[in-house]
């Protein structure tokens, strides 16, 4: 099962519902590109791999559904939805470079005309889905080496098919070692405010029958002082080209703790989320959501704080080179200097 | 209002329910030692000082209770009473400290009879719970000096007039600098599982007129990137003779997070906090609470992982001396060396 798939027949986009997880696993059915955008901004769908699907799939529908006689007005309408769906979220590198594979593909063949043109947005987009897939087996192929037989790791967040097309990335790394036999055990970090861990980590490891203890975020620390970890593992919504990494709040304070402890700390990511245009990590548009996801508990919906408390709700953090041990891609493990070696794993991914 | 007080008619121990707030304002009267044993390991009332008023008010109880017609006999009741409330919380020095400090007073009388002996545990009790708020006004003076004009703050848990008899360690510091006329702005972290800064510290803060947005613990490494916090504030459960600090789970990687960005991070307490008996952190012991405040909401009470789901749940963790930048306490700014500055500290605490 897949998280994000296209129904020809509509057309339209069918995805899990993950603000209902784990309590229940339901589906939206989405016809209009703006719902698409909808439902990355509100999180139905989050992830940066996901999220690039999602707005792949979100193009496709617009093309599907316009009745542009003629390719420039079609195309006018796609530039539109795809502005819509850039605004849905601004941290994920994926969205944006999903964005451009679709529309490139189209621009490729708008001499042909608008029905060619919808029918290889669609087939872009399908195409896209299908080889995240096959990118995130060969990301768990390259990292299961990382993860020692009888080990503990800790995972932040949630990075596993629901946040993928299928699979995983961090999370990936960890069902790749436990399908090839070894022994692993999770810690995972619950992730405030959305508590992705709790509800979304926790379901899908419980349905790959890998073990975990759920921990508050704030207590990774005391276990990485416990000398019994063997690796953090988190994925990423944006790296720069000098290696820092933007991803859920919590990861620089995580990634600080492994180094105290000389635990080795690994961000786990298609190339596709590594976007070479930007310098470092303080040119990464960090979101800031609604402070009500703080001040009110998330599935309960009962107000935590007083009536009259504010917040402040960054959805993501930087986390310096300095601190990562290694970048687990699809090319393979990527180890300082990082310019360089990321440099080289985009090039490498687009020759492949 | 403080948060504690002995009920001379009765006796009872009168004490606010910080399980219901911020929602309601309840207090629990008690009049059993084993139902302040029960208050305290079910967190009706916490905050290291808090805790180990509550223990001197408990024995009080005990001895008040007693029908015992001899010192002897009340004595092997009071002995009992004391290790049930010693029971009740394993991290918090001053539990201990409190119950020493109250069985001395009453053994110093016992050959007065076991009349006197209760008379005089309950009027030690009362000056612990005097003492305990006046200590908290000199370390708020001492520590006042240490927040700039304008400044914002990270505070983790609640170390306010909630956590003690009343006024409060770290939160103390800040509420002296505001009264002082200083402009101060806290990030309030909200501290999982059990929230006590969202539902305590902002619920004090509040009341003070002190301004403060709630933040998810993770985003404190977020805001200390920014450049704009001048000084992080933590309570203590217990310090170590070298300076390594037990506190609420979290403020190891908090510590982290400041260090690795140049802010101060000082650690506030009474010196009946410091234990000159436990040579380092590591032989501080940890409590390990109920898995379900980590699966389950606080306040909603409704499960947020799978059912079968299971949780670590440590309550505290140990932050190493040199990750501070201060203890502040009664007797005033302690810098390293610790072990010098804090046996030294306690020295004159007791000679004065």
């Amino acid at each position: 099962m897949r998280s994000i798939e296209w129904v020809p027949d509509g057309p339209a986009v069918r995805m899990i519902d993950q603000r209902r997880l784990p309590g229940r696993l339901e589906f939206l059915t989405l016809r209009r590109p703006e719902d698409v955008a909808a439902a990355i901004a509100d999180m139905a769908i989050r992830g940066a791999p996901a999220i690039g699907a999602a707005a792949a799939f979100g193009l496709a529908l617009a093309g599907s559904r316009s009745d542009a006689g003629d390719s420039a007005a079609l195309w006018e309408e796609l530039e539109s939805a795809s502005s819509i769906l850039r605004a849905s979220r601004p941290t994920a590198a994926n969205l944006g470079w999903a964005l451009e594979r679709v529309l490139r593909a189209g621009r490729a063949v708008i001499g042909d005309g608008p029905q060619a043109v919808r029918q290889v947005l669609v087939e872009a987009a399908q195409r896209l889905a299908d080889e995240d897939v096959e990118i995130n087996r060969r990301i768990g192929q390259h990292g299961a080496a990382l993860i020692p037989d009888g080990g503990t790791v800790i995972h932040h967040c949630n990075t596993g098919a629901l946040a993928t097309v299928d699979y995983g990335t961090a999370l990936g790394v960890i069902r790749s070692a436990h399908e090839a036999g070894k022994r692993v055990h999770v810690l995972v970090d619950e992730t405030r405010p959305r508590l992705q861990g709790s509800r979304l980590t926790a379901w899908e490891l419980e349905q790959y029958g890998i073990t975990y203890d759920i921990i508050s975020d704030g207590a990774a620390g005391y276990f990485l002082r416990s000398g019994k970890i063997s690796a953090v593992l988190i994925g990423a919504d944006r790296v720069a080209a000098n290696g820092d990494v933007a991803n859920k709040i919590g990861s620089y304070m995580l990634a600080l703790a492994a180094n105290d402890n000389h635990v080795p700390f690994y961000c786990v990511v298609p190339t596709s989320t590594i976007d070479l245009g930007l310098p470092s990590g303080e040119s990464i548009p960090i979101e800031e959501r609604d402070p009500a996801e703080v001040l009110h508990l998330e599935v309960a919906g009962e107000r935590v704080a007083p009536e009259t408390s504010q917040a402040r709700n960054p959805a993501f953090d930087i986390t310096p080179n300095r601190l990562l041990s290694a970048f687990v891609t699809e090319v393979g493990v990527l180890r300082p200097p990082y310019p360089a070696a990321l440099a080289s794993a985009v090039e490498r991914a687009r020759d492949s």
